[in-house]
């Protein structure tokens, strides 16, 4: 049996102000026409399948679109749980009347207990359980018992769902949790503030697989067999080398046989540029990826008039602009010995930048003269 | 055949500022106990079910709920359309993948030309078409014709589906508009803000039945087959006389049979109590109904310290108040020669209110004289 494992789509996602909504269209199209020209028996995806609890309308359209495609078009039954982004209830509506054209959406505990079964000649039947992202607080209040850590909640409903596993099925677990001791993002938001989010890999091993979310970055941890898929895509400049994709698993049937690591290509790369100005502008000229979302690092020393209008004549997805340069500057001129002169070089580097030219040495005077008269007061 | 015609369910509606969820999950209740006892071929809501397009989780969660009692228990299918209050693609998200479990959103214009066809001994096959709610501009667009107004657009799509139409099948139609002649209540929001909403009943007089709604006082308008079921409760205190519920609609071989009222009644009725506070104060004692909704028109001409307050003792959902009487002492106030002795009128009422005592004569001389001498600057 072969299924892709998927995670952190994040629809509706906005990045530094843009829409993302394109970049994800174009990423879930390469998902779906990988599936029509390699066919799998299933597609998971474990959580934060939207941005935010009440996603922009935008974002439930082209899940839609994507789901009748998966399991409309290709007839290939598709299982979901919300993530700590998603509103259970909300993406969990009309769940009862999807399952029979092979939607499964497990956005409670009484769902979480009913597996997905799915069946194949080279594994037999194997039964898909999710468990919907939930805090210990509602874990503790559905079950009514004294858990108050992610971990506990964890240790709970695994035991829960061992308790359903049949010995002639290989057992398969969606959850959307942090794996202790698993490498984070900067895109990923806590589970938990102030107490502790992880959980251990060892509530896991008992699985054939287990298809994990939240963190953004493939990965496994504990055993091949306990995976991040990864996001879909790149959500922070932090991430520009990570590879986004999605995992084929194969399971047969003794159990797990390999998952392999497929890669997507956004439209836009997120991408961190670092140098001078001169230098990217020249640069930008040539660069086929001049479309990519930039971070631009400068690391000119001196003031520069409007440097995002001018990287924007050649990059014009520059999200956001560091001076790493122009900060030194500004620490320096803390002390207060250096204010005047600090000063008055700003606004050589203004001149230049304004008329193309160097202040003559009378202007130079002059302006001199004010900056210390000003700051003497 | 028989089925069940409501609309204008506004779940997660508000009423000076109270939920009214606990109403509306219980008179839904009722609607799900009727079916039980009286088993119907279909359930179709023509539109409004929801209060606004990002409806409130209790809301999704209590829909979810009727739907699995109607559809998943029940084994009843289920049509709806969006109306003007909902989110066309929020609720339409799954239709999809619903239809196999007998629920039917039907929330585009492409679902609109595909009938859900349902079978019965006593009428044969009947095709169940609707028209989601859209205005002119949403038709222009979709269908890249000249329309401009609400009328030409329900021209336009009671046209394209009755091209769709099969002579050996009985035709029914879901549709949210306002049909030009029939009787507004105060809770509905109009449809177009400047233009015309009305369209002509004249488009629905082929069809053997015509499910309405928007209008939520239940009516017929052109012909007894082209009707409103009204909305599943009161939703303003001016329909405190309006009898609420929905509409059983009989069809047989030769279409239209009959089109019987059956009433829901919420837990908390809607009502409008006028006169003098002590009289509504005594008669709150001993009235069985003290829970309901109140609008209070106090008829009293003089002040009254904390009226709601007091009113809440015996009656503790009075929402609003009004106090006609009292409204007249201010439009008497209005000509300065009085204001003078307004104001005292005012002191002395609230003298007797605090100290259940009259002003003295004394007391009464001194107040008039700070009132003049303030009034006279």
């Amino acid at each position: 049996m072969k299924f892709i494992h998927t995670s952190d789509w994040h629809l509706g996602r906005q990045f530094h102000s843009v829409s993302l909504i394109a970049d994800q269209r174009a990423v879930l199209a390469q998902l779906v026409a990988f599936i029509e020209d390699n066919p799998v028996d299933a597609v998971i995806v474990a959580g934060d399948i939207y941005d935010r609890s009440v996603p922009p309308t935008i974002a439930i359209e082209l899940l839609n679109q994507i789901i009748n495609q998966i399991c409309g078009t290709l007839k290939t039954p598709m299982i979901l749980i919300p993530g700590n982004h998603d509103g259970a209830e909300r993406l969990g509506f009309g769940a009862g009347q999807m399952k029979n054209a092979g939607l499964h959406i497990i956005s409670d505990f009484d769902q979480m207990l009913e597996p997905v079964i799915l069946e194949s000649p080279s594994a037999g039947e194997v039964a898909f359980y999710g468990i919907p992202y939930s805090d210990p607080e509602t874990v503790r209040a559905a079950f009514q018992t004294s858990v108050s850590t992610h971990d506990e909640a964890h240790q709970l409903l695994t035991q829960k769902v061992r308790e359903q596993v049949s010995p002639t099925q290989k057992q398969v677990l969606l959850s959307h949790c942090f794996v202790d001791g698993a490498i984070e993002s900067e895109s990923e938001r806590p589970l938990s503030i102030g107490g502790s989010d992880r959980v251990s890999h060892e509530h896991f091993v008992d699985f054939d697989y287990v298809a994990l979310g939240h963190l953004h970055q493939p990965q496994y941890k504990g055993a091949a067999h306990i995976r991040y898929s990864g996001s879909l895509m790149k959500y922070s400049f932090s991430e520009q080398y990570h590879k986004k994709g999605f995992t084929l698993v194969e399971l047969n049937h003794d159990g797990f046989v390999s998952a392999e690591q497929v890669e997507l290509t956004a439209p836009h790369e997120m991408r961190i540029l670092e140098g001078e100005l001169n230098t990217i502008l020249e640069q930008g000229k040539t660069d086929p990826q001049h479309h990519d979302y930039l971070l631009v690092r400068l690391t000119d020393k001196h003031a520069i008039l409007n440097p995002m209008e001018k990287l924007r004549t050649v990059y014009p997805n520059v999200l956001h602009l560091e001076k790493p340069g122009m900060l030194i500057g500004i620490e320096q001129a803390m002390a207060p010995a250096r204010l005047a002169r600090s000063e008055i070089d700003m606004f050589r580097d203004f001149f230049v930048e304004v008329q193309d030219n160097e202040l003559s040495a009378e202007q130079d005077r002059a302006i001199s003269d004010i900056i210390n008269q000003l700051t003497r007061q």
